[in-house]
């Protein structure tokens, strides 16, 4: 089908795959429905069950799919870089998040888009599904509601809840810095990391690096360096300050001054050639935003770069999301981890790295249709 | 696998089965993943599927899975024989179900059991989620605060919403009459029709039988005969007696006198051999509750009953909602339906009795394997 569609341009391609397949999941059944098994499937004798799950989750994941499901919930309310297009909009995405679920993990997940929006709204829309699933992953919903909703569900949910936009995203970028500090010769520890965006991404990946390493890190935001005499920050801009043991006031280019390594979890175009060449020699380059990284990495290497990361497929280093929630919801749901914690995204982070036996500054992170990546991830969430 | 279980009983089979299944539907997949297509099906390509999708839930369905998608929904409040088991109980029940939607009439659904209980966390759960699927199919949900919650979600969604305890129940119940009018050879409308039970059911097939052939109709609750004087009637039983043309006060025994018709939506035996034998000559016994009905068919016949129906799949003439469900909903998707009429529900009544060329005592409605019932069905609901 993909030879088919030729030379169109990929954007067009995918609009003309999904309305050809008009859909990229189904439901298939795990048995024959006969005279006979209908008794027994329904009513009734599901009715025996029935009872032996009543009131009882783990119960009732013995008899039921909730076993190895997963719901992919999104308000649409920060879309890829496509920002709030709503649940209509978010939903193909979700549907392509699923699919990947089954195709990688072979986890089965339903795709949920919700018509509201405000925190509360989200927790008790999700609280009120939540006997219906095994799992639970919110998918691009905009910071900092985000934080909010996902800290309140962790708390108040016995399954497993996971922002994969944060921790997913934080746990393949660790997994990419310790392949780099082990190519560029310099401990992440005593390395200076600026991160570049203090959304939902930038928080996970400065707390989760904070935690693996405690280097020194500055988060910088539209705005400039976060640092206390701002009086314009989220309660998780400030949270983010206590990850960082630097923040001299200033912009970007200050921020960059001698930086080992930049995150960039921002807009296209944000890191100029100039502002690579402030940093430290050899420095390492994840330019993240989507689908026009903050700089393209001929250009950073041109500046200088040693190692580049994006989270596109068609350069080395693909720093993509597909490594990590298929092995973590795996792991969970085979082990009954009901709640995901920063060990286990450290132990995970570790286990991506180990699987690139050699790194080198073209292959720091694995791929995620590599063997193994599913069931290494996996083993690590216990 | 059902060979192999042996002579274990039913109940002990299917909780069996469903330990070994461990859930009866799984997700699967239109389209292969590899790193070509994921470009496609995900981010990027993705992108422009959401982008022609925002706001327009038509355009939605031409892209996603939500045009052949069905929620099938509870919070467990009153499941089959069971009563109020919670959403874990629920669970296998609407599992079932799905399953149903699929083998019957292709159409993908989704079992969402709920943790809410009130008419207006119902509402707004559902509400909340509706984005995700092209229709909702409410199912266990105890009355009155069902018929509250229905009437709500059909005004405020635009997605077909059908309550099938009340109007699948109420189709399949309507076609059986039909025929059983044919067979003894007097017409509905003259006849006179005693309703027990006065539940989401009951009130259901009160209400369609009256749009149809507007019979003398008594409807008996569990204090007698629905009628002006009593002062502890709901809302929806005071409607119900907007139905009735004859409610005299009195008891069961009073109601059935030289009744031709008795609809029994209550509990196992219920209708004696003695009740039976006060109704007109040749009456028709619809003994519906399940597993044990209001009187077993020999029983019924040997006080004088012409016809008997019941709900189960061990006698003949079996009401059997999934005679309804699958085509209402493949009709209600393939045509654009937003909302399901009472003109909807006579039609798929009058497309069942039809399908029973020459009905007999022993044959009044079709059985849901016979060929074409989920398309007669479908093609009633334009």
């Amino acid at each position: 089908m993909y030879a088919i569609l030729g030379l169109m341009d990929i954007n067009e391609q995918a609009l003309e795959l999904h309305k050809k397949l008009k859909g990229k999941i189904h439901i298939s059944l795990r048995g024959d429905v006969t005279p006979e098994t209908l008794n027994l499937f329904y009513s009734p004798g599901v009715g025996e069950a029935s009872k032996y799950a009543q009131n009882d989750k783990d119960r009732l994941a013995e008899v039921a799919w909730t076993n190895n499901l997963v719901a992919v919930v999104s308000d649409g309310s920060s879309v890829l870089g496509l920002g709030d297009i709503g649940p209509e909009g978010a939903m193909p995405v979700m549907e392509g998040k699923a699919m990947l679920f089954k195709h990688f993990a072979d986890i089965d997940a339903v795709p949920i888009v919700l018509d509201v929006h405000t925190a509360d709204e989200i927790v008790a829309a999700v609280k009120a599904i939540a006997p219906s699933f095994g799992g639970i992953n919110l998918e691009d919903i905009a910071a900092p509601k985000s934080f909010e909703i996902e800290d309140r569900l962790k708390a108040e949910l016995d399954i497993p809840v996971m922002h994969d936009d944060q921790h997913g995203t934080a746990i393949v970028v660790l997994a990419g810095l310790i392949n780099s500090a082990k190519v560029r010769g310099k401990d992440l520890a005593d390395s200076k990391v600026v991160i570049v965006g203090a959304g939902a991404a930038g928080v996970a990946v400065a707390r989760l690096i904070y935690e693996y390493a405690s280097p020194e890190i500055v988060v910088v935001d539209s705005k400039g360096i976060l640092q206390p005499s701002r009086n314009d920050l989220t309660k998780e801009k400030v949270l983010l300050m206590s990850y960082s043991s630097n923040y001299p006031p200033g912009d970007l280019q200050t921020a960059m001054k001698d930086a080992d390594i930049v995150i960039g979890l921002s807009r296209g175009g944000l890191l100029t050639p100039e502002i690579i060449k402030v940093m430290a020699p050899d420095p390492v380059v994840f330019a993240l935003a989507n689908p026009d990284p903050e700089i393209l990495p001929d250009d950073a290497k041109k500046a200088g770069a040693l190692i580049v990361a994006t989270g596109r497929s068609d350069f080395p280093n693909q720093v993509n999301n597909s490594l990590g929630f298929p092995g973590i919801f795996r792991g969970a749901l085979d082990n009954g981890v009901k709640r995901i914690t920063d060990e286990h995204k450290l132990a995970a982070a570790n286990a991506l790295a180990d699987l690139v036996q050699e790194p080198t500054a073209d292959k720091i992170i694995p791929n995620p249709f590599d063997p193994g990546v599913v069931e290494t991830v996996a083993n690590a969430i216990r």
